[in-house]
Order: C-alpha cells, then sequence, then structure tokens
C-alpha cells in the first residue's frame, strides 16, 4: 500500500508497504482522508528521535476488518493513546498516560498518512451519518481544545483571554465562546485575528486582566504575557507544548493563588457532537495526493491534508 | 503602650506607643495573646523593605470599641487584609488580593504585638463561647490550611502527599486527614514526623505517585520533588512563599497535564469551626512578656508567643 514513512531521519514516500495485520483487539481501518498537524512537522524536526514508523494521527476511515461486528464498514474516526491496559493510568481512566502507551504516527505505532491503518477497537468513534469527512477530520483537534472545559470549570460569567492567532486558538476560542462567556484572543496578526471575530472580541494588545488565560502560542513569551494577564486567584491553561523546558516564577502564583494547568489530548465523543450540530464553524481542509506530502506539509491553509 | 515596633531594620520594644485610634468602620482591640509566624521572622530579615510599624498579625483579642454594639466585649480573632473596598478584587470576593490592602503587622497597618490594635470590624471573627485564647490563637495559620480544600476539590479516594514536616505541613496534614483521603507527609527529620503519625502515613522517601501534592516546605528542593511525586493529571499545591524566583518546567506540567495551584492566606470561619469542635489536635503555645522577645522569636517550640 501507498504510506509516508519516517525512517528516524525524514519522510519518505512508498508504494510497496505492506498491509497492516491487526493484533488482538484492533480493527482494520480503510483510511479516505487524513490531516497534517503541527505535531507531525515536529518529529520531521527531531521531536521523536526514536519514531521510525508510518507517520499520522488525523484521520477519518472507514472500518473494513473489527471484533465488534457492528463497526464493519462504519466511517470512524479514532484516539492516539494506545494504553497497556494495566498500569495505573489505564486502570483509572487516563490511557493517554499509560506510562506504556503506543501513539499512533508518533510512538511504537504505525499512523495513518496510509491506506490502512489498524488501531484497537475501543479507540474508534463512530462518525455520526451525514457529517462529511471534511467535518469529521477536525474531531482530534477540536477534542483537544474540549479538554479544557473537560478539565477545568469554566464559569460563564468569568473573562477569558486566548493568546495565540492560529489553529489551536481557533477551535478553543469557539469552544469557548459556546459557553456564553466574554472571550478575547489576543494575537500578533491583525489579519489572522480577523477570523476570530465572529467567536470573540481581538486584540494586538490586551487592555483588561482576565480571570481565565489560555495559552495557545507554543512560545515562552505567550508563558509571560499569560502571567501578566492573569488576575490574582484565576487560571493559567496552557495549550501548547514547547520545545525544550520553559520555565516560570512560582512565587508569584503563590502570592496571587493562581493555578496553572496543563492540558493536551481531549475527549472524542463532545467534539463529534459540536461538529454534528454546527455549533463550531471550521474552513475547508485543503487535500493533496499523498505522493505530495510536500506540498501538504508547506501549505498554508488552516488544514491540510491527504485524501486516498 | 507596650509594643513591638519594627523601624524598617530591626524590632525594638517600646513602652511609649501611643493608644491606638480607630478609622471609621474599624473596632479598637485589646490584645489578650498574639503569636509568632515566620513571616515575622521574615520581616527582620527585610522581607517587606517598605513596612515600619507595631508587628504581629496572628492574635486573640476583646473589642473595647466597634461600630457594631454586638462586638464589644467579645473574644475575636481578626483577618489580615484590609481592602480598599472599590477595587476589582474587593468587589468580587477577594479582599485579600486587594491591589492596595493594608496588611496587619506587614503593610501600611499596625499589628498585634502591642497591648491595642484597631481592624476593619468586617476582618473581626467571634471566638466560639469556651474555645480557650490558647487554641483560638492558632486560626490564622489553620485558616491557611484550610485554603486548599477551600480552591480545590479534593477527593477522598485518592491519596495526598504533604512534603514538609514543619508547622505548616503538620496543619494542613490534619485538615487533609479530615476528608479521609490517605494521606503521607514526607520529610526530612525522622523525630519531626512522629508527631504526625496520628493523622498520616510518614516517610523519609516517599515510594509511591500522588494525585495531589502539597509542597510545605519553602525550599526549591520541595517543588522538584513534588513535580517528581505528583500522578499524571494530578495536582501540585504551592503552599509555601519562596524567597526568591523560584522556577519549574512548564512542559512537563501541559504533556503530562498536571495543574499546579498557588494558594495562600484562607477561611477563618472553618478554622473556628474545627478547634470549636477540637477536630484537630494543637501542642500547646509557649508564652512570653512582650519584652523577652528575642526569645520568643527564637523559640524551637511548635509556636510562641506574648502574654498581654
Ligand atoms: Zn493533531
Ligand atoms: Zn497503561
Ligand atoms: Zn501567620
Ligand atoms: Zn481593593
Amino acid at each position: 500500500m501507498k504510506a509516508l514513512y519516517f525512517d528516524g531521519e525524514r519522510a519518505i514516500y512508498r508504494e510497496d508497504m505492506p498491509l497492516p495485520v491487526p493484533r488482538e483487539g484492533e480493527s482494520l481501518i480503510r483510511i479516505l482522508m487524513s490531516a497534517v498537524c503541527s505535531t507531525d512537522k515536529e518529529i520531521l524536526k527531531g521531536y521523536k528521535p526514536d519514531f521510525t514508523g508510518i507517520m499520522g494521527h488525523e484521520f477519518v476511515g472507514v472500518v473494513e476488518e473489527s471484533p465488534d461486528p457492528g463497526l464493519v464498514g462504519k466511517t470512524v474516526v479514532g484516539e492516539l493513546n494506545a494504553g497497556c491496559g494495566t498500569c495505573l493510568y489505564c486502570r483509572t481512566g487516563r490511557e493517554k498516560h499509560c506510562v506504556s502507551r503506543r501513539v499512533i504516527g508518533m510512538e511504537k505505532h504505525d499512523g495513518c498518512f496510509a491506506e490502512y491503518m489498524t488501531l484497537a477497537t475501543h479507540l474508534i468513534h463512530q462518525v455520526p451519518d451525514g457529517l462529511p469527512a471534511e467535518q469529521a477530520i477536525f474531531t482530534e483537534p477540536l477534542a483537544a481544545a474540549l479538554e479544557i472545559p473537560s478539565m477545568i470549570h469554566i464559569d460563564p460569567a468569568k473573562n477569558i483571554a486566548v493568546i495565540g492567532d492560529g489553529r489551536l486558538a481557533f477551535m478553543i476560542t469557539q469552544v469557548l465562546s459556546l459557553t456564553g462567556a466574554d472571550v478575547t484572543v489576543i494575537g500578533k496578526h491583525e489579519e489572522k485575528l480577523q477570523q476570530f471575530s465572529p467567536y470573540a472580541r481581538t486584540a494586538v494588545k490586551a487592555d483588561d486582566t482576565y480571570e481565565y488565560v489560555v495559552e495557545a502560542t507554543g512560545s515562552p513569551s505567550g508563558l509571560l504575557l499569560a502571567k501578566d494577564l492573569v488576575r490574582k486567584q484565576g487560571t493559567i491553561i496552557l495549550k501548547s507544548t514547547y520545545a525544550g523546558e520553559i520555565s516560570i516564577d512560582m512565587s508569584y502564583m503563590v502570592v496571587n493563588e493562581i493555578t496553572v494547568a496543563g492540558s493536551r489530548c481531549g475527549p472524542f465523543e463532545p467534539a463529534l457532537n459540536l461538529l454534528n450540530k454546527s455549533l463550531v464553524k471550521l474552513p475547508p481542509i485543503e487535500l493533496y495526493e499523498l505522493k505530495d506530502y510536500e506540498k501538504a506539509f508547506h501549505s498554508r491553509a488552516f488544514k491540510a491534508g491527504f485524501k486516498f
């Protein structure tokens, strides 16, 4: 089959990859569409030095074989983190934090930039009838935004700042604006900020302080700005992982009773619900042939991906 | 009157201080007993470079004059932070975070190491009948421990580590053990740890990981240990302020979805309730004459203070 393979140093387009064989409990999925995520670009820069295998973790596919006969033929999306099933985290509902997890397209698990992929069946979620693949493909990044209200009680009577004007910030802003809270997006680029205006106030420079501040820039300056903008007894939510160690003054957090919460992958079902109910609006995905992967990786579209 | 006055550099015992005159809305309190806190020692080391005035913030007294006639003659304790009444924080129930607050014994407000003190009447709490001053004197430090369950939902089904074997850790351990949770105190001193054994497991070296980790040592090593001990998706609670900036790697917090919450002063009423119901057990306070303040400051007792 066709696949985009990472050999530890670079991405290689291959047409000779063997069809994957499901392990016990896994299903075989035929990929309809997959999308490039910033994490995939990070892998090419050396973010996962131990990984070799097929790249990609955002997909929509059709189940071809499964231990669950009800799934066969269904259009599905799937979660990234496949746990061991027995460690403390797997036993307490935190499979994505499993100490020996495999992660599709990133860690000991082939990904979805291929015609077929296998996945543990319990990680598969059915796409609601009528929801087009072009929308369902956003389930994983939207779930990451939904991890915020999943972890933290958002009081809609309190104001929120989202720092960042990229894709992640866009998803987060839409999700948080659904609470009814007063949301302000603080970004560097006037033209990027325009797309946020149906959902939030926008500003290049903040002129207020906020009860919740979501850091979604991925840069250390975003974290420092979050510290300046958050109110005493407020909450900073860190959504972006940083290349390298990023530090912050903790004495300030104690004196001002500020909470700093790290947040990563999130729940798929509410993401599918929001997409199905058209409660979030997402720009069209730009689709390429897999062999044109370099175009997809360098695309400036909101989202780029592959059609199979 | 007698008072211990801080002139910006050192503590001076004086007998010639004028009786304080209550401002509008304030009450006049005759001090029965006051206690030395680690913050007082920090002030002597230069923690509050702008402060001059009477030291001390932990007290039990009797109201002599008040705009609230029901308070006159009553035994009381009182909160430290006197807000402006009009700023964002004062208007939203966060007076202790008032941007222009006065703090007794610390900031623009004379303290309780004196025969008399004035205090905003709404900061005064009546001591329940029958609760001796020797117990009520612990209200303020106990309130600081109660700020943890006040800020954070503690699930009693999850385990807790308290790092530190000092006074603050002792209060925190008792409060958290009342939840029913499995609490482990991790300290450096075997002999100090013994006093915790009625309330918690004790350990010099941790052999588990924890859902909640309370850092109560005040040293950077405590913060690093907290990071090592906390479980993924767990919570670190920082109770101690640090001299200088202390930093922590935030990428680790994002990837592991750890929440770090700063926590400071707390609610007085639940502290008085716990003391009144004898639900916390505190060692006797060691009492001195005010003129012997150096003995009190250097005492190795669990708590030392002054009797008037
Ligand atoms: Zn992704
Ligand atoms: Zn596991
Ligand atoms: Zn104190
Ligand atoms: Zn105020």
